[in-house]
């Protein structure tokens, strides 16, 4: 059985809501960033990264969310939840995705985790004071160039879904106001409403 | 037929060697960031999001290394420069690719591009100053958990490699010294032997 390693507030509800969305078995760990879980030895032993998400499959343990995603819609074929491996079209997918890890969670990541990238405490505060403008180009070029509608890739729902989704939860704390993006907020409605995500949700927050 | 956009310098490199390994037919263009070229109007058209590579095919337009890579590497299934694209390996290359873009690009881009997280010019030069060691803690992952050898995978030369190849090339400018990596440094000799890496560059450089 999937075991999915993930914390509550993160990018790991991305894979979560697509084995939802895909009725598979599997169980989850709760990693507490509260108390460092993620750099203790049990955890770096499955993950030598000390973040989420983990996926430990019977053949070893899969990282990042781009990687997990499209594992899990070639797993569960049956879902669709991804184009054909080898199209065009699963290349946009891995385009999307590819972007959001990159560029999409690394301008939101300088809200938290600044000292990633600079020591002193003036410049993990000036990282700060730039989120809602980095953020906001994001989702801006998002909204303009990239989502198709209803869903990211049209009218396929997709593993770029639920990785939106996710970064999409992050706005508000960002410091950016969601209207402003008023396709990606009704997608955000609209994401909301799903089963996938009500019970990947409940989950994460019982 | 193909087109490559690049700049010299640039994780571009890795698709450039794809396309070489796989004897593609393909033209590149260069976009010269001196000149900032890649916010001219002529190149946001084909690319929003000002950044390279993009690849321009019969089907559109794909960015993000990641997908690049993977595209060429199924679009020229002769040159087996990926594992089949729903097998578990697969998924282990696009975790790797994914690190590599998300998190070790990421670290180096805090030397050149500070200015995409910080507006100000002395948390610039904090993160500037984190740079060698962020960079390092990525290739020492890499070097100790990540590389199986002689190529990233294992016995096969997949896409993980130029890619890792080419933010190896950034190590010195990053301050890391690269002997520090032993496993690292014979890969990038090894990988600058092949015929492909030698192409590649030879044109980026002319």
């Amino acid at each position: 059985m999937l075991r999915l390693y993930y914390a509550a507030g993160t990018c790991a509800l991305a894979s979560h809501i697509a084995l939802e969305e895909c009725g598979a078995r599997y169980e989850t760990v709760r990693i507490d960033f509260r108390t460092n879980d993620q750099r203790k030895p049990e955890y770096l032993a499955i993950n030598p990264k000390g973040r989420v998400p983990a996926l430990v499959t019977v053949r070893g343990v899969l990282t990042e969310t781009p990687a997990l995603l499209a594992y899990i819609a070639q797993t569960f074929p049956a879902a669709q939840l991804a184009p054909p491996a080898e199209s065009f079209e699963f290349a946009r997918v891995q385009a999307f995705n590819s972007y959001l890890c990159s560029t999409v969670h690394v301008a939101h990541a300088h809200r938290m985790r600044g000292y990633r990238w600079a020591a002193d405490a003036a410049a993990i505060e000036e990282m700060q004071r730039k989120v809602p403008e980095s953020v906001a180009e994001c989702f801006g070029l998002i909204e303009r160039e990239m989502f198709a509608g209803p869903w990211v890739m049209g009218e396929a729902y997709t593993i770029c879904d639920p990785y939106l989704f996710t970064l999409a939860q992050f706005l508000e704390g960002d410091g950016v106001d969601p209207a402003r993006f008023p396709k990606i907020l009704a997608f955000r409605n609209r994401m909301a409403q799903r089963p996938a995500v009500k019970a990947a949700l409940a989950q994460e927050l019982a």
